[in-house]
């Protein structure tokens, strides 16, 4: 365990690595032998690549690649819910074990267009729901990496890849990131494309990035959206509201522990911190995720479930089951309690820049069979606004804890940047 | 054209054909012999499918359906931009000539489900943009059916299939349905899932419906939707506002005539006719629909454009450039605007029921390389509500005019409800 935060600590970011590959003070094909030993040490026990490829194919895309982009060829794990044209995308199901796709997803094109190579694709769990693929959490092969976005948290952590894609339907960015000690970042809703991605809740479905740090995942969703997102570094200290938020009472003792100590830290570091009670709506909201959530995935799945339904697992079922008893006017009903409770939000705006939550009930569960608790991670992909997992030291199994900073709708840049500025005292360095 | 005429007053409706099956006094096998009759002799000249199929693997899906469901075997025309896992689909692009899809859109499943048929993949303009495919308009062989759903419009109007589904990201609904005389229903957007569509728009596209009356349309979006929108016939005239929209400049001395003549009609039939003038934000929002459409399909065909640039149209390269040049920033902005818009539209509810406006131009243009002016749809398009467009009397080149019936966000059933009670005056029957 200590070697990996050692090994966490001493790692190159990708910004700074596309910077000396521009200038030719790094050799492009070094980054690409450092990701092929990285994957050769830890995939054996992380298991986070979806199928196995021989090193030669995954050359050849780093040969064939424009690396001339920001990204400048450096590795992008991908999850396995995103369409690839040359990479089989199985969606984390047996129904589509040999699946080719005849395009890329938006994402993925983008990625490469900017210059970044296709590391490989990454474990997720069943269409992005709950049933887990083998992959396991770096820090002890015994715990569960968390989910859905299993495989793109684990490589980040494990230093396989410098970043990767996920998705936010539920908790899947954040509670992987949390779990596994990396940063997660789910951008405003639609931020980046979902085209080209195997839907679950297309009203929730959020397309997120796995970094090993705040810049390097701004880095990265600057090179797919074209957007202006990283810090500047001159933004100021953002006005902090700590938050337990209505999911306080699933907490458990660690993360009681590590939150009230984590904002000690930040008044100590010199931040205006400010303790926020969230009106009565967002508990409603919170509870509503599962009408909006079930509901679409029973329609997103329709194939799957009139064609395939032998080869779903019991708990994807489940959920499509109790989808169907929702009626239309249930959810009619689940989406205006979302639109009144974002617009309840956008009033907390005025006397706090973010917000400041747990990511997390506690460590990652023991066991890759249950990829834990999303209980804080709902209600903010429901309210569509960008997160930022932040690494918020260990708990008592020695297991990576986090907190999220959320930020107002399509205020990414500077949610991004009070989050790189938060990071420090957070992690408490 | 007198004859084309007669054979659309003649019809069976699918509401009532589908009660007569279900009670056995119509057997299902006259149905789908009736289609391939229709389809024998109108496809010729039509060219309404988007790739010939021979008699028997029509007949096999038809046979093999579970026609037990509400829509009882009848057949449906899908617009070729929807997956199908057993006919290919080719979005309207050479690029994906021999694509076959994994799987089925949502909508296809419903309608599988439900106990339709599929019968065939209907013609698209490339990736339901602006360059057209081969369909001819029923009414006048020399004349465009309109776009981009042209294949599903003409399909019903030829009396072919008795309903079939098109989405709409400008105007591809309500204008071909316009030009071929038949009803076009725009619902709520995301009212009917869109997920298995080809992705254009993705804030914009919406799945809409083409049948032979309201009550069809609203039948076949009940059959998919599971949601409860059929008249009742007991709702009571709707409060009509007559509105001639910023776009009326555009607006064809043919259009200029019938549109003052159909209010005549309502009135005089009885109906509460108030005269509307929209807001101003209403034009900018009609304006800064070209920036959201190009911007997200600069990015919805990113390994189109990345990958198979030389198998694009002109024409929608041109778009896809436009697109590159907008801003993030102005994106945002233009979907701002959108926002204000849709909340100075709730407002004019209070006043009618109903906004009834100008569907097209005027009637269909010669020829079949350009599938007609979208101005009267595109600020629809961007409000997200429900639109029906309504058959008005002809032009003076004996084609088909229409005028859409516009109500509020998730009112379907009322707008449907108004548009079935308005239909008999508009028509001037």
């Amino acid at each position: 365990m200590m070697e990996m935060e050692k090994a966490i600590a001493d790692r190159k970011s990708a910004v700074w690595l596309a910077g000396e590959i521009a200038s030719g003070r790094v050799r492009q094909d070094k980054v690409w032998d450092d990701f092929e030993s990285a994957l050769e040490k830890h995939e054996p026990t992380v298991k986070s690549l979806s199928f196995t490829e021989n090193v030669e194919a995954r050359r050849a895309r780093f040969t064939a690649a424009d690396a001339s982009g920001p990204l400048a060829g450096l590795p992008v794990g991908i999850k396995d819910v995103f369409d690839t044209y040359d990479l089989p995308t199985a969606y984390g199901s047996p129904i589509y074990e040999d699946h080719q796709p005849a395009s890329d997803a938006v994402s993925v094109a983008c990625i490469r267009a900017a210059g970044g190579v296709i590391a490989g694709k990454t474990v997720t769990t069943e269409f992005a729901y709950f049933t887990p693929g083998p992959t396991t959490n770096p820090h002890n092969q015994g715990h569960t990496p968390g989910g859905s976005s299993s495989g793109s948290a684990a490589a980040v952590a494990a230093g396989i890849v410098p970043f990767a894609t996920g998705t936010q339907t539920g908790g899947s960015v954040i509670r992987p990131a949390a779990f596994c000690g990396v940063v997660g970042y789910k951008p405003t809703f639609d931020l980046i494309p979902t085209i080209g991605l195997k839907a679950f809740a297309w009203s929730l479905d959020t397309v997120g990035i796995f970094a090993q740090s705040v810049a390097d995942a701004a880095f990265l969703t600057a090179a797919i959206t074209g957007r202006d997102l990283m810090p500047s570094g001159e933004e100021g200290n953002p006005r902090v509201g700590y938050c337990e938020t209505p999911m306080w009472p699933d907490a458990e003792p660690s993360m009681r522990e590590a939150f009230p100590q984590m904002r000690e830290r930040l008044v100590h570091a010199g931040f205006t911190v400010t303790d926020m009670v969230l009106p009565e709506i967002f508990e409603k909201a919170h509870e509503i995720h599962r009408v909006i959530n079930d509901r679409e995935g029973y329609f997103s799945l329709s194939h799957e479930r009139l064609h395939h339904a032998d080869k779903l697992s019991s708990i994807l079922i489940a959920a499509l089951e109790n989808g169907a008893t929702y009626s239309a006017y249930q959810y009619d009903e689940a989406r205006q309690t979302l639109k009144q409770a974002r617009l309840a939000l956008t009033k907390l705006w005025r006397d706090v820049d973010i917000l400041i939550a747990p990511s997390v009930t506690g460590e990652a569960p023991k066991g890759i069979g249950f990829t834990g608790n999303s209980a804080f991670n709902r209600l903010w992909t429901a309210m569509g606004v960008p997160c930022v997992n932040l690494p918020c030291g260990h708990g008592p199994n020695g297991l990576p804890l986090g907190v999220q900073v959320i930020g107002p709708a399509l205020g990414d840049k500077r949610t991004l940047a009070a989050a790189a500025a938060l990071a420090d005292a957070v992690a408490g360095k």
